[in-house]
């Protein structure tokens, strides 16, 4: 084991600054009734040394250690592949900041990790969690509520269990999709399709949910499950053109599947909007303004999300908020109209 | 604030699974001496409770918590854009998974947020920090020592104050821009260009001493300071041509700036490589393979970089370790030829 610089102290930076131990941990601690060139001098040798008050020690007094810890229940490379979790990140971490926070990203490459990631909340690292749990048959949420501090959830959780409350923060993904095959109806189209997100995650089945509400007669044939990718839109098309060759518009799940939904259309020299209308959901740019024809689409403001999961879970953690925050919070969706429908 | 549930305890367990507080401590800890229909009683109580072992508890005794910190000191919207950062953060997970420890990526928004990023790897966090710092003028280094904690830097660090030790794992750069360099005074080119890094970076400083090895009497007109992206290459590219027009090669100091250089080329009609042969550096895939023509460039395995870093640490903080692990690794490159030069 490598032996590492001892750290300096807060009294070689009163020595080094030749003022009392009391005046550097007064300056260091932010406490007032230092004179101005005291405080210079001190704050230049807590540079020069390179020190660094004592967090531990100061943890034990207020409790808190000002850091929240961000959980995405997904392997390491899919939070890096999907500009989903980084809008989501932006909002977390701007928000965090602001409120001089750190952000502890807990990373994993699998399930069998969530244990350790569990321990490591439960270690008294963090003031609390936010965590992106998009599976119904993820351990980790019971595994977090194990760890026992406060949480707030990316997306609806479903409970196996059943009604125990968790603070979520969602977009109204069933009134988006509603919205969307309104849309479409009132293009005059009737034989409306469906490709839906992996069915397992609350937002794919809630959007399918969204999609029945309005077409509940729709023909069983006119739905096809898929998996928020290209490859997968491309596939589920593929199956839905084979099945229904009539259908005249096509409601994806998200835009990374309509992208695939309309390279098979054009490939199969159906024109769209003119023969077939589709309509996307998430309005993640430069996907949805980068289709070939651009995407209509349900927005959803992702990095508005993650501000809102960040300012939710820090007012849990304020002693002096005297309301209770709310449990849940459906933020809203809009329309968004270009060429596609 | 909000309360949150009770942590189940130890007892509880005990109570649920039917056994003494011993047994079930011995269960949750890994030892041995128990018999078998007892250890899966107690696993199946430690489920149905979703109890957590205290690890702040367990600290105390071992003096670890198996996490390892990868600070990355640059704004978090570069870390999700750069697909170096994803390969290198690629290469730790897998590593610190392997030996089931957590990695704890703490995320940024700019140089304001460092005191609190030292802070907390001050705070008992964390055993040890793996660092990208990039630029030299960055104040992290300085404040990370303070902190007291084993680190090991990706790339290598250039101290402003001299020569003090500093772990670190960096690719050959001076040597991978010769054999960039040589490889196109091999094929006979005589007026070669160089369009840099920022100049900020050790990287960018060691290529561009690379070149200079190799071509040491080069008109500095054909030097050109850039900044690593496909648009800063195409805007150097356009300055190299206006000074030199009769330049007939290039050597880009990344794949990005590569890219951006053979847009410009193929603008101006200048044919790739009979007249003007490109070189790159990093080798990072679908860039390098997906340039037209694809790219010749110096290939460095920036995966195993991030593997290396973080198996360099975790035998910095084995206590059982014997030997002193080095102070630097410089891993190799290797020229990869495809069409481009």
């Amino acid at each position: 084991m490598t032996e590492t610089a001892p750290r300096p102290t807060l009294e070689a930076v009163a020595a080094r600054a030749g003022v009392s131990r009391a005046t550097a941990s007064r300056v260091v601690n932010g406490g007032d009734g230092v004179r101005e060139p005291l405080v210079e001098r001190v704050r230049q040798a807590v540079e020069e040394l390179g020190y660094v008050p004592n967090q531990a020690a100061r943890s034990l007094v207020t409790r808190r250690h000002d850091a929240v810890a961000v959980v995405i229940a997904e392997p390491e490379t899919r939070v890096f592949a999907d500009p989903f979790f980084a809008l989501q990140l932006r909002g977390i971490s701007k928000e965090l900041t602001a409120h001089d926070n750190q952000l502890v990203l807990l990373l994993t490459e699998g399930r069998d990790d969530h244990a350790r990631v569990a321990r490591y909340l439960a270690g008294g690292h963090v003031d609390g969690a936010l965590v992106f749990s998009l599976h119904l048959d993820d351990p980790l949420p019971g595994l977090i509520r194990g760890a026992g501090i406060p949480t707030v959830f990316g997306g609806r959780p479903d409970w196996h269990g059943g009604p125990e409350a968790a603070v979520y923060v969602d977009s109204d993904n069933r009134g988006g999709a509603r919205a969307a095959v309104r849309h479409l109806a009132g293009l005059g189209r009737t034989r409306i399709a469906h490709i839906t997100g992996p069915l397992d995650q609350t937002s794919a089945a809630d959007r399918l949910q969204g999609f029945r509400d309005v077409r509940g007669d729709a023909d069983p044939h006119l739905v096809a499950e898929s998996d928020f990718t290209p490859g997968g839109g491309e596939r589920a098309m593929r199956e839905l053109l084979a099945r229904r060759p009539d259908l005249d518009a096509v409601f994806a799940a998200n835009d990374l599947a309509a992208s695939g939904a309309l390279r098979v259309l054009r490939e199969q020299g159906r024109r769209v909007p003119e023969d077939v209308a589709v309509v996307g959901f998430d309005d993640m740019l430069p996907v949805a303004e980068g289709t070939d024809p651009p995407l209509t689409t349900v927005r959803q403001d992702i990095e508005e999300m993650g501000r809102i999961m960040a300012r939710l879970l820090l007012r849990r953690l304020d002693p002096n908020a005297t309301d209770d925050p709310p449990a849940g919070l459906v933020l809203p969706t809009t329309l968004v109209r270009r060429a596609s429908a």
